[in-house]
């Protein structure tokens, strides 16, 4: 399996997590989410270890999750608390994993690697899904049938926008001559990669038009790899010349996490900074960014998959482009951290997270 | 494949069988049923020799089922009696096995094992079903996704009812304390098992409610598998302290056929001895039962069929708690008897039908 | 896999394809067809060699194919003509197999051999496709869940159309005696095999009875195969001993090419030469075609490949009649042709061909 472990996912959006089990296959386990009256949230394998049954199917009380099928509880760290039959007794193997999860930048995150190494300062922060007194926009979910991977790929080379995304999120042209011009920069460091680019002297895409006034100028589009597979991406239209802060600001979150080898949950966020009242707006926004990913990005990509057929990327002689760079270095790096994870010997990018992994390990 | 071949299988209702070929895969075999014109049912392979095409897509006309793809013939007994085509040359490899067939309390029972041991005593006997008279009640089919052992696993620990069943089948509490109590009985002897409950001082569930007048009383449950995986449930609510048989009879049948290692026909039925003439509350009774099969157990049982996804059941380390006695048993049981049918090496549970193996061997 | 290269298949209607990208999997292998504008068809491997992704989803511009993901550009030949990025650079891994394409009798034909091999003169000749002055019809399409072998079996044995397609294309009875009989004549030459019928004195088809007047007659059922998957079926309705071409013609297309071991995309055709002006017939004929092919030729096929379950069909052993004579010796002369182009030593069945296939080793 070619996942790692060590590393925060995005499971779910906090405003649509309400009190009952929620399930979740990620990193190929089956989890349960559940909040308890603290306001915190459990996370716990999500199979009853007796029969096998998923406990999203059971009921919470009292900050235990009940099974739905012969009612054993747990309670938020995964003790068996009662066996409501016969003697009532609870062996040891009635015990299950809890897995650490925070609440930050509105989304819930659960870690499944070493417990040691756990350490939120990792999850990327970003205020625009939950500060809506300075941003308005939406948030979405989409599952697709495609390894996690192939999604990355795609969000590092934005010029895919030009050709799938015309009517949406790209402006639709690849004669870029003059002062009319991209321009781009890769850089890593560490678990970041950015791939950054700037539509210089560029019309806004229909996106933008939805709120900015601009009729042309300059577009910075940077997109920001956390690794594993959480992204953010935070766009600008300004004045040709002008610093990215003083335009028309709509940043969005690409929040990936695996489900298995060929599923993907894609959890996604879009904002504006500017006719924040506006409801149509947003509701237009949201139905082209959907347009985007659901019509254009996920047949794609869904295709691409059945293609490839489980066959591993680079055995496939892929023809690599410059403009693969970031995507390239990505499925790099994360295959070395992946091996790293495996050998059990830690190497990670930096310090800091070594030092968990050791101590995890 | 984890069958037990000398045994009986419910491969239908008799008042569902027409005169038309039915198809049916039996352990993971394709068959064809037709009823002959004295009234009895043959049952064949279900796969023409020539081009295997299913005959259930064919016609019977004469005691005899004609392929609908280039028409050869064949009897009852597998025979193929007619080749319409040139010379009419009728080869040795025409001819298709044939099975023993019984009907009995109702239902149509196949027989897949060596002829010698195949034993009608062995079929359970009922009447709730094909005697109108004295019984109102209905059949029913469902065709579920899962191995047919984890069905059985279902039926013979029935404290599921409570947690899964509350709108339905079951009573909705498991604090029993004082006179309110469950009272358990486990016995076996050859290839029958029971799982004996009676729920003291209990209010009825809703389906007895149906037709029950009884607002509380002693509910006796007593679950019956007939190896493999005939199962009959003789309810009766009664007076506190009273013998079942002075009580409101809700008799059921759970008939469970294997189609493959991942599928099982699950033929049902349902029945009372009071308010005979009342359709509606027949009406009510069969909508709660479905409700109870088809809405609640079987996306539990074929959510914990894909959880398990194909590993052996006691390789997974399940938990197992007092209340797993009656279904551990029988799945080491049935493990005995497919592994002694699979050595050819006759030591079955009693001593007539070691004979009758040993006569098939 | 069990493909003949070397031969020319069927991928489409001409009067079907625009001029936009076609996607189409034969043989296994995605390829996409586009038309030029100088009137001719280019098909070129389907999978752009960048991200895998379907050029069917690109777009065609000046005879050039554009990738819809990134934007590279192939023409005709599978030449990358255009990469878009950065400095434009076109490595030489960036181009890909193009394959000879021909528009002949109305249908367009592919190639997928040895270059040197392909010569249009063996892909069939018939004029009631294309020639509306002389003929009305209608083409259709269907995919068949099922390996092309078992439709080529299923077309050289029309004895089953007596028990399918009695409503349809069939007439309905086997009970033939005296002067109402079937005559049968097999045989076969290099690449083509004749499995002809005469059903002497007979009533007509359903279908003929749409536009023939005769009550009773021969009709001439000649089924000719041009190895691998293309079928021709020129049927005749005359007066009792009269010779084919005195009657009512019905000629009919069945070009079979394999999308994958299990699927087969189905190209038909059908006509008459009679009450040409008449478009109630021809929706009438085309509409019990469909039901003959959709609703009783391939359920049947696909239940038995469902049967076979990708098990080999002489390895299953099957019960071969008289009957089964052509399609027996289509099978083994297919199997052989495979043999030999994997032997990489050619000895196909006639001479100009096999120096073809030398040419191309």
């Amino acid at each position: 399996m070619n996942f790692l472990h060590n590393s925060w996912y995005c499971v779910g959006w906090s405003l649509n997590h309400g009190d009952g089990p929620v399930g979740i296959k990620l990193l190929n386990r089956e989890l349960v989410l559940f909040r308890r009256s603290d306001g915190t949230i459990a996370c716990i394998d999500g199979i009853c270890p007796h029969r096998f049954a998923p406990l999203s199917r059971g009921e919470v009380c009292n900050d235990v999750i009940q099974c739905g099928y012969h009612g054993l509880e747990f309670d938020g760290e995964g003790r068996c608390v009662r066996n409501p039959h016969g003697s009532g007794t609870i062996a040891p193997n009635a015990h299950l994993n809890s897995y650490p999860v925070v609440e930050k930048s509105g989304a819930i995150w659960v870690w499944m690697g070493g417990k040691g190494a756990a350490d939120p300062a990792e999850i990327p922060e970003f205020d625009f899904v939950h500060d809506r007194k300075n941003w308005a926009g939406a948030t979405g979910y989409l599952k697709i049938d495609a390894n996690y991977q192939l999604l990355i790929d795609n969000l590092l080379d934005l010029t895919h926008a030009t050709y799938i995304h015309a009517n949406t999120v790209g402006v639709g042209t690849d004669k870029w001559e003059g002062e009319t011009r991209i321009d781009y920069d890769f850089s890593a460091s560490g678990k970041v990669i950015n791939s950054d680019y700037i539509w210089r002297n560029s019309p806004p895409t229909p996106l933008l038009r939805e709120f900015s006034e601009r009729s042309a100028g300059d577009i910075h589009v940077p997109m920001r790899l956390y690794l594993a597979s959480s992204l953010i991406l935070n766009i600008a239209m300004c004045d040709r010349g002008a610093p990215p802060e003083t335009g028309d600001q709509m940043p969005s979150a690409h929040l990936l996490a695996p489900e298995t080898e060929n599923t993907t949950h894609y959890f996604y966020a879009i904002a504006r900074d500017d006719k924040l009242d506006d409801a149509e707006i947003t509701a237009r926004m949201i139905k082209l960014v959907e347009q985007a990913f659901v019509d254009e990005d996920a047949p794609m990509i869904e295709d691409i998959a059945e293609i490839m057929d489980n066959r591993e990327f680079f055995a496939m002689r892929p023809l690599i482009l410059e403009t693969d760079k970031a995507a390239i270095h990505a499925r790099r790096t994360l295959a070395k951290l992946i091996r790293n994870e495996l050998d059990n010997t830690a190497s990670p990018t930096d310090g800091a997270a070594q030092k968990k992994v050791e101590e995890s390990a």
